[in-house]
């Protein structure tokens, strides 16, 4: 029963999203960075981070956005790459991006200083570390990932875009099988409008009040999960402001999907308390104000956590492969 | 009939938008910011920038955005202030930022070299210049502006935020009298949800396609116009993807609200050609490929031709007065 229900998410995928123009050259790429990895034994991580983009109009000067700085997937990534991954970085335009997030509440000229130049005028222009005190440490590592071709960013705007880029990430990564995983973290956007019921021109405000109706986006998690990339290690992120039905709809989507695992997590709490729900296990984890006061974030222990999970799942996939 | 207007839209401003805790804060601030530079023969100009959040759920995972990245009014503070006025910066959390604006397309880490500390391990982060090269004077025109108080930034994230703020602003620069200058350049939504029928809890995708049924938000340019600072020099934005019916409805704006001008654009072209209307004259501006290539921006041509008419602007009412 598995290929119809493909057949149709890749129908609608076609024929209701935009397919962006790059995602051939987009998947070609990522494909090679994943085999460069794996055949020096790296796993690679593919972190989706920060919102989806839904126009109302094809062109566009509304749209619907899903709140998400982008924090998560960024300091994620960093937690990925210090455990031995390499990390496909599938953000939204302008959301946070690791290492330089460090810095994303400083406006960067307060940080500068010029300093009086020779001669000729060439002055030279330094950061202040009093206002930066880790600028050299963040740095020096930032480097280490770019020299080590650790990272690759790819951003996407709207969700047609997040969706065919997904997609296209989940079939170039399909080679490494179990090597790979998937680490969903970007805020989605579950409704939109189709591109043949959208206006094409701004919709206009003398003309009273606005009626949307939005249809539901197709749950890409099931052919990504069943069809592209059927033995990666696939995590999805659970998002509710209403922690009363929040652990249902974690083992709902488990059960649904049947993936590895599910970050559950409250708005209002998710930087402090987060719930990794796998099938077997249900591991609640925390981080105090004394914890963050020492500089601890809670990222840290969502990626050591799935990456142990990860670990064992790749020996079950040998095992049963004997 | 004025008053009852003006109490209708304060009414709904109080009612449905909810006011932020800090708006009386802030309008003591632009207030003495104003008076301070009115003093020394300071103009003031009070830009809006970015785009206006629309929260769909109190405790808000969705929202409706308007597209800007605050680029035109990021640089028209620039100009602003290169033609001897302060400016209030009342702009979108995150968009956009005079001076700044120039390097948001780079990591500003790609842009940062470590240099080998001494014995005791201090290295030093210098900015290689060949990444950013102009980012010498640019540094130092900012710490001028800094250094002169010329730029007060204010920030807002919904539109709530905004219709407040601005209402704040428009009551802060009324006792300036002719010399303050509304330079609207926010994209600001024309429809919202009213707290009273906005569900608490993050809509579930589970009920089904979404219907949603936005009401209009009040023209607030009407009191900002009539009431709230009605010596002031303002100037609206018109953006339309349709050119067929732009002009008409920058004129229709400037007969329905009386002020001073509307900035018509159309999205595709934006950046090469507005027209400045006012109730007796019709500007076209056009930067060429050539004018882009020599680093001209179109608003500094916006900002040359308004500066303009806000001298006659003056002059016409100090002679009014006699």
């Amino acid at each position: 029963m598995a290929e119809p229900r493909m057949s149709s998410i890749d129908g609608k995928l076609a024929e209701e999203f935009a397919v962006p123009s790059h995602v051939q050259e987009v998947k070609e790429k990522m494909a090679a960075f994943a085999a460069c990895h794996a055949e020096v034994g790296r796993r690679v991580v593919l972190i989706t981070s920060g919102g989806t983009k839904v126009p109302l109009e094809s062109r566009t000067v509304r749209f619907l956005d899903n709140f998400s700085s982008g924090r998560r997937g960024a300091s994620s990534a960093e937690y990925f790459i210090d455990s031995g991954y390499a990390v496909i970085f599938l953000h939204r335009h302008r959301s946070l991006y690791p290492y330089t997030r460090l810095f994303s509440t400083i406006n960067m000229l307060d940080a500068l200083q010029l300093r009086a130049g020779d001669s000729e005028g060439a002055g030279e222009v330094v950061v202040d570390q009093q206002v930066l005190p880790n600028i050299a440490r963040v740095l020096k590592r930032y480097n280490e990932v770019k020299d080590g071709g650790l990272l690759l960013p790819i951003e996407f705007n709207t969700l047609s875009e997040y969706l065919h880029l997904l997609k296209a990430s989940a079939q170039a990564l399909s080679s490494i099988g179990s090597k790979a995983m998937f680490y969903l973290a970007a805020a989605v956007s579950d409704f939109y409008i189709p591109a043949s019921e959208m206006p094409e021109h701004k919709i206009q405000s003398s003309n009273g009040p606005l009626q949307l109706s939005m249809k539901m986006v197709p749950k890409i998690l099931s052919p990504l999960v069943k069809d592209w990339a059927p033995q990666a290690f696939v995590t999805s992120f659970k998002l509710e402001t209403d922690p009363t039905i929040l652990l249902d709809r974690a083992r709902r989507a488990l059960d649904t999907y049947r993936h590895q695992a599910v970050v559950a997590n409250v708005l209002d709490s998710r930087r402090g308390y987060v719930v990794v729900v796998t099938p077997e296990s249900r591991d609640e984890l925390v981080v105090t104000e004394g914890d963050v006061e020492k500089g601890v974030e809670i990222e840290e222990r969502i990626v050591s956590n799935l990456t142990t999970a990860h670990n064992e799942f790749i020996t079950q996939q040998a095992a049963g492969r004997k």
